[in-house]
């Protein structure tokens, strides 16, 4: 068992600080990429976005740096060995993708022309999740400056996908594949977020994710609602019916199976919801919506955190220009999200949804269901030397005591636990008040730079008081 | 009571044979006109419709011909004088306007080229009702040359507004302002169809209409799914529940007080209904549809013509672009629109409605519900001496006995009723595959040309049998 040298603070500050000004902007730089997995029309951007990934990762000291091309969008991996062959070996997983953004959907200004406005930055991606992937670089390098060392004091890789936002879809195949690559002892996950500005918060848990679209089609054409309408069967009502049917009236999900086996809160992890600020109207101020409504019988957290959900996320069909038309529409479609929680299985919801749906359509409206793909729901073992550690480093940058949370976002942090058997951490900076997915997005940028200091002291910290691979 | 000679059919005849092309040629200079009213981009269009249209029938020989400006689009007025002081004076209705058409809709060629294939004239406006207006004016042309007369046999007036397809918002207070130049006997309604090209009808009856559009508002923006969803209300859900509450598992409408007092069919409707060759799998092939759905305990005719119904013709919320979004959108949109039948109030079930939604939104969702218009039911007085007028000369058109059917799309045939307190007729020649508000729409040359013919003998006939001011 060794020690080594902890970063003082004070060194990690004024080496955050000298560097801040260049750190903003590359990170400006990366934004200006509009990496949009789910649009095949921004494909080469997200190639664009992994090679200016790869290269600054390697300016920044990492020895290798790659590019690794999957069935669909391109991850980048990093790597950085410590030199001391009992360090403890932790992957950084990130994505270099982010969500589609136009300014009609009410972007102030342009989504990948970054803009700094009250010490926030506003662009598509500087909280979910190149802001909290790029702290990792100037942290890495004030943990060297602040110690002295020329290599850190873990073996550090990164993993930094670019299909999260879609899904991904081949993340399972990629990390298979490359499994003798990504050998660790912990994942950290920076694609979190934190409870608020002045309460940071380690997140431990995360949602799974499946998502999918059900297309329906009734007439081969538009119809006059006036000469056939009445008679035939119409697939914007159709589409409707099934969206509405997806809960029942105590907003319960009633696809057959649903809550089978789910994992119920704790007495402990209840308790530790309750310890939080948790103030309704500041909350709805955050989700800029004017009510709370949810699964009966549970409070907002726990509906967030620790219930699964079915979400419509689109829904169209029919005449959308103004004033009206009488039409019996020819197809409509729905874009449907289902949030899971740790005992669902998302195989077996996509299949209870496939026989729900074609039970419930009537004659004469043909459909088709295409999955973008499913993230499994994930929990971090409470007690874990290393989340011990991650709390620490955090509380040094935040001068605070360092609370808990989940997260009701989903990321590909299961598939990390399951393919690499390890425990998986959360280390995020961004807020609610954010915005992920939403116009406007942005990352406070005091967090953002927490962010690099909590990952200049958790490498000492690790190292120091965390030895997976000593008996 | 005088007589006037009758128009010879092989006289009529050749004068339409001679007339064809330039007839058809001037038609399509009027179909190139995009008078879509329902969109404000095309309000100039829907101005140069009517003066194309006012310019024509003043060729035509009408003595007078105006544009009559309304607070929304213009309608035409013309008129041609008798000369005969006993003679009955009929008022033919139509519309100039049409429904929205782009190419990306499914329409082969642009909808405002007009283009002839295979017997037929392909272009938005060639049936509803554009077509169906034109063959008047061959058709008192043919009059005037088989009979030799210089004036028609009846006090003819027409008058074609501009905004049926937008629910005609201006119609009654037109009716109400220029009812001293509207006075007649009867009204004329060219805005229907016929059972099929080889069994002629008369339609005996419209269904009513009244429409909206209800916007939803959830949160301020779209906001992540993850994040939120779950614990908000969300539109798009919010939107799917109204439109598919709008139906029971027996396809009626739930609206409150839908039902009362519609007046039923009677058993010799029924018959009549029942005489004429149905056939299903041909009506789907027509409705472009894969099977028959609608009010329990009613034939497929029922549903169209005497059963009032609830329609969705659009609905809209969150992402629609490729691949998925995981955000609980931040507002949405249904377009409904409710034929009704007679005994129904427009007025009464809008209110209805506005009750209904408001009930049912949870909070946080915030509406607003905007009604395009309303028009009334309209059923024909069986036995009326016009009717049997009309019957015969479209009998001798046709060459064939004549059946009655009713409408299920609807027109201001109930408002021309109740302003001139006059009956309503209906001549259509338009078949139930010419795709109304659909793409590709066309019209029959032939039975164009039946309707010339039809036109042509029709107001000899009127004025030989019926006297409305004798006693």
């Amino acid at each position: 068992m060794r020690t080594t040298p902890a970063a003082p603070d004070n060194a990690v500050r004024t080496y955050i600080e000298a560097q801040r000004s260049a750190f903003l902007s590359d990170l400006c730089d990366w934004l200006r990429i509009p990496s949009v997995s789910a649009d095949p029309g921004h494909a080469e951007d997200v190639h664009r976005s992994a090679r200016w990934l790869a290269d600054t990762l390697r300016e920044t000291g990492f020895p290798v740096a790659e590019i690794w091309e999957t069935a669909g969008a391109p991850a980048v991996f990093a790597e950085w060995p410590s030199g001391d062959p009992d360090a403890p070996t932790v992957l950084v997983y990130g994505h270099h993708d982010v969500q589609p953004a136009t300014l009609a959907d009410g972007w102030h200004t342009d989504p990948f022309e970054p803009v700094e406005r009250d010490g926030r930055l506003h662009a598509r991606g500087a909280a979910d999740d190149k802001g909290q992937v790029f702290f990792h670089t100037l942290g890495v390098r004030a943990h060297l400056a602040a110690t002295g060392r020329t290599a850190p004091a873990v073996n550090l890789k990164l993993l930094i996908e670019g299909e999260e936002e879609s899904g991904s879809p081949h993340f399972p195949a990629l990390l298979a594949q490359r499994a003798s690559r990504l050998g660790c002892d912990a994942v950290i996950v920076s694609d979190t977020g934190m409870w608020a500005p002045d309460t940071p918060t380690v997140c431990t848990g995360m949602r799974g994710l499946t998502d999918c679209q059900i297309d329906l089609y009734g007439p081969d054409q538009d119809i006059h609602s006036g000469s056939f309408g009445g008679a035939v069967p119409n697939p914007a009502t159709e589409a409707a019916r099934l969206a509405a049917a997806l809960h029942d009236d105590d907003r319960r999900v009633t696809l057959p199976g649903f809550y089978d086996g789910i994992v119920e809160l704790t007495d402990e992890e209840r308790a530790l919801f309750a310890e939080l600020p948790f103030d309704e109207a500041d909350w709805l101020h955050t989700a800029h919506s004017h009510a709370t409504l949810g699964e009966s019988g549970h409070t907002t957290l726990e509906r967030l955190w620790a219930r699964p959900t079915a979400e419509i996320n689109g829904i169209s069909g029919g005449y959308q220009g103004p004033g009206g038309k009488t039409i019996v529409p020819a197809k409509a479609q729905l874009k449907l999200s289902f949030r899971l929680v740790a005992g669902q299985d998302a195989e077996k919801i996509q299949h209870s949804l496939r026989d729900w749906v074609a039970e419930r359509l009537p004659a004469g409206i043909r459909h088709e269901i295409t999955f973008w793909g499913a993230t499994r729901p994930c929990l971090t073992p409470l007690g874990h030397p290393a989340l011990r550690s991650l709390t620490r480093a955090m509380g040094r940058a935040f001068g605070q005591p360092v609370r808990y949370t989940r997260e009701g976002g989903s990321g590909p942090a299961a598939d990390l636990q399951d393919v690499l058997d390890v425990p998986v951490l959360f280390l995020g900076i961004s807020v609610p008040s954010d915005g992920w997915h939403a116009p406007n997005e942005k990352v406070e940028l005091d967090l953002l730079l927490k962010g690099v200091e909590t990952s200049a002291y958790l490498w000492d910290d690790l190292a120091a008081h965390w030895h997976p691979r000593t008996a």
